[in-house]
């Protein structure tokens, strides 16, 4: 029997209708936690040093390892250096080193240590945030959060918003949020507006919510990647006529595939002159706003109704949290609110939030310590400072890769995002995109340097993404010589 | 100004680009590292050897202390003590103390030590788990967790599942991967049967899921508040005769609000009869599966379609993660499934789950550890001992009550929640509720312990919900002393 077994007797004794009280394993005693926090101390700050050193990748023996720790049944109690042997150094070494500063694929993770240590406290204290008279204080925390970012987009005093699990669910949030106030019950008829360097989740967040798939139009993009206003509106105007309803335009604050800022002025224009809501999926790149430069970039950003950010991506916290943010704290209460009977009493109040009220959410971490624990420590200043070095990192390296002749950059940095290729007019696409995804694959040779592809205009180019606060100069230099070699060797 | 500044202007310097490589401040050296770790594990050891002799609840200043801190703006970086006596002396104590032994109400929360230690871990480790090319070993480690929750509800090797958020988003995808498998895009006729004591996060769910809220059907209940099977299915019939689409039914395996578990072996039956897809929000009762009496008491739990479980509150997890299951994992990924560019080659057997293909989420946090952690070091037995103990103190607390002449039990323990009330038939039952109400300020007068009220037929009833691996015999035993002295001072 490889499973849980579902107990087939009665247990041979109640131990608790007996009055035992002591020895209880799930409750360690003072010295049993120190222990095991002095042990897991010294492996999780080796972890931590060692990220410059480890291949920015690995996966020799990955799956024979992942194979062998298969278990259908939980088994017997082990040994906690046994378990940590397994995990620091069998396991987590095998993987993407998303926390390393060379790891400049998809979206880079970064992984604060006072993020995770906030995450040790959280689960610790295991207080209620989402429903503020359950813990006044530490709800206001994660609102102060919540404030902070406002401020940092242009929204006013009266925004809302809440932090979720990431920015898949911020986006899928947004998206009931403006059915609920655009286009109400009727969602057959409904119809959304995104470019087609849209991610992925805003796609599936209208699919979740119950919009037809085909309702969903990917509107072509000019040569900046950028959404095509013109063929935007006329298909807005076309589907209306056809009797359709057109009730959401979401645009990009930096795109995942190259960093591309849609122009949100005039998206805001399109919105207002034709009754949609519009949101703008700034997971990627919401957090430059703290930067003049990325400011600048992302202007007409606090004219969007929803915003989503990812403070796992921009603000380099471990995975776990993303952000929805609503310049009208009422349209997230309407689309979410619901009461009941055995719920604590909820505010009535603008400044007191009830999270569960304006979220999908009921019971969740308490994920606001994980932002308002680093901020305090450190202030925002560093935060600011290093997505400014991102933005000069990504400059750099495009300036670094247009000395090199047989590449072409066709995604400049609009952001800390870039995408290049071999330069060649090669009538044959294919045989084209086989000498480029053979470049990549000599750039990753030494696995020092992660890179991925994607495709523009249907053609295999390599992006460059910057975004790990760990990831410096000297990092994309060696990433800027990793290239160079490999078109070297080609 | 009072909010994060939008910069002006550019900043003086781009430090990066002169090759600055240290002193940065977001990464802390080792020593640092070391210093917050040893003075945050002394006040989390604290904060939990506290637990037991701090109020069940303890709001005095709560709110003028949250009001103290609200801050629109981050400020500057505060010395660490600063943060923590903040955090650990101020905030945290003005709230339930849900994690303590003597928190029976609601769903009691516990808080594993274990757990907590798991998320720094996670959090440091920071690798991508919810595609499994990304880091094989971790990804295995998650998908065993499902595997032991598979078959501790008598799942076969062909179920899979995924951990969430919690209770709230595991509802909200069983909604939409019914819809997707019985309904389809048609969403507008879609009808969904649930009982009148089911959990407000479903009817949530459906709403989200962008079923109309007048097509939630909330089914009479009989007097153990268990779902009228007859009455349901009158009204599928109903429904389905006015041109509808039942597509969902929705049973309690162990309601929130008493603990009532439906039938769900009729369930099933109807379900199978009708073509509808049977969830079975086992949020708070589906790990009693664990004990022999729990498995007795929720039979047929095997034959639902998909089934919510909260490992934070049946497995004593801090909060934060809830799991969805599925009989059938290719609903799920038909329900969640989508595909993209820049997306890591996803897998193709059954054996390795990319759990964003059968999930709402892409980048998420590595929740699987919090579970295999503590089950690892201490085995799966202690938490099925501290269920069998939560079912004998539920058991043990209704005997107690029932010698009160003055009370009477209204709702049985089905699991661990037991509901009662001043015995009367005063024909004014706005009277009667009143001096019920006045009991329960009389319990939480000393604030040792601390219920919830909620409503049984319209009726004001007071509820004991056991559920924290911290509560044990004397704790129950401070709280039926607690009632035995509030209904002699009534």
């Amino acid at each position: 029997m490889s499973r849980i077994e579902r107990p087939k007797t009665e247990p041979s004794s109640h131990a608790a209708a007996e009055g035992r009280g002591t020895g209880w394993p799930l409750e360690p005693d003072r010295r049993e936690m120190e222990r095991i926090l002095d042990t897991v101390r010294e492996r999780v700050v080796q972890a931590i040093e060692s990220l410059d050193a480890i291949p920015a990748f690995d996966f020799d023996g990955a799956e024979s390892a992942a194979a062998e720790v298969r278990q259908d049944h939980p088994g017997k109690a082990r040994p906690l250096e046994d378990v940590l042997d397994l995990l620091f150094d069998r396991l987590a070494p095998k993987s993407f080193n998303n926390p390393g500063p060379r790891f400049m694929a998809y979206i880079p993770g970064g992984g604060l240590f006072h993020s995770a240590v906030a995450d040790l406290i959280a689960g610790t204290l295991n207080r209620y945030v989402t429903v503020w008279a359950a813990a006044p204080g530490l709800a206001q925390l994660e609102s102060n959060v919540v404030r902070w970012f406002q401020g940092m987009v242009g929204y006013p005093e009266s925004a809302g918003g809440f932090l979720s699990s990431g920015g898949s669910i911020a986006n899928f949030s947004a998206v009931v949020t403006a059915r609920s106030e655009r286009l109400g019950e009727e969602i057959a008829r409904g119809t959304v507006y995104v470019s087609d360097q849209t991610h992925h989740s805003v796609i599936k967040a209208a699919r979740l919510a119950g919009i037809r798939e085909e309702h969903v139009r990917a509107i072509g993009v000019d040569s900046g990647l950028r959404i095509r206003v013109d063929e935007l509106e006329a298909r807005i105007e076309e589907d209306r006529a056809h009797g359709l309803v057109p009730f959401l335009l979401v645009g990009n604050g930096g795109t995942t595939n190259t960093g591309a800022v849609d122009p949100l002025q005039e998206l805001a224009a399109v919105a207002t002159r034709h009754g949609l809501w519009l949101h703008v999926d700034a997971a990627y790149g919401g957090f430059f706003a703290l930067t003049a430069r990325g400011c600048e970039r992302l202007r007409g950003l606090e004219l969007a109704d929803s915003i989503t950010l990812d403070p796992h991506k921009g603000l380099f916290l471990p995975y776990g949290t993303g952000c929805l943010l609503a310049k009208d704290a009422g349209a997230l209460r309407r689309a979410h609110s619901l009461d009941a009977d055995y719920m604590p009493e909820l505010q009535t109040d603008d400044d007191r939030v009830d999270f569960c009220s304006i979220s999908p959410e009921l019971s969740r971490s308490f994920r606001g310590l994980r932002i308002w624990l680093p901020v305090q420590l450190l202030g925002i200043e560093p935060f600011r400072q290093a997505l400014d070095e991102k933005l000069d990192l990504a400059d750099w390296a495009a300036a670094e890769l247009s000395r090199i002749e047989a590449l072409e950059i066709v995604a400049p940095p609009q952001l800390s995002t870039l995408a290049f290729r071999l330069r060649g007019d090669d009538p044959d696409g294919a045989r084209q995109d086989a000498r480029n995804r053979r470049l990549l694959e000599l750039i990753h040779r030494e696995r020092k340097v992660l890179l991925t592809p994607t495709r523009i205009g249907g053609r295999f180019v390599i992006r460059i993404c910057i975004l790990n606060f760990r990831t410096h100069r000297e990092h994309v230099e060696d990433c800027v010589q990793a290239i160079r070699r490999a078109v070297a060797d080609l």
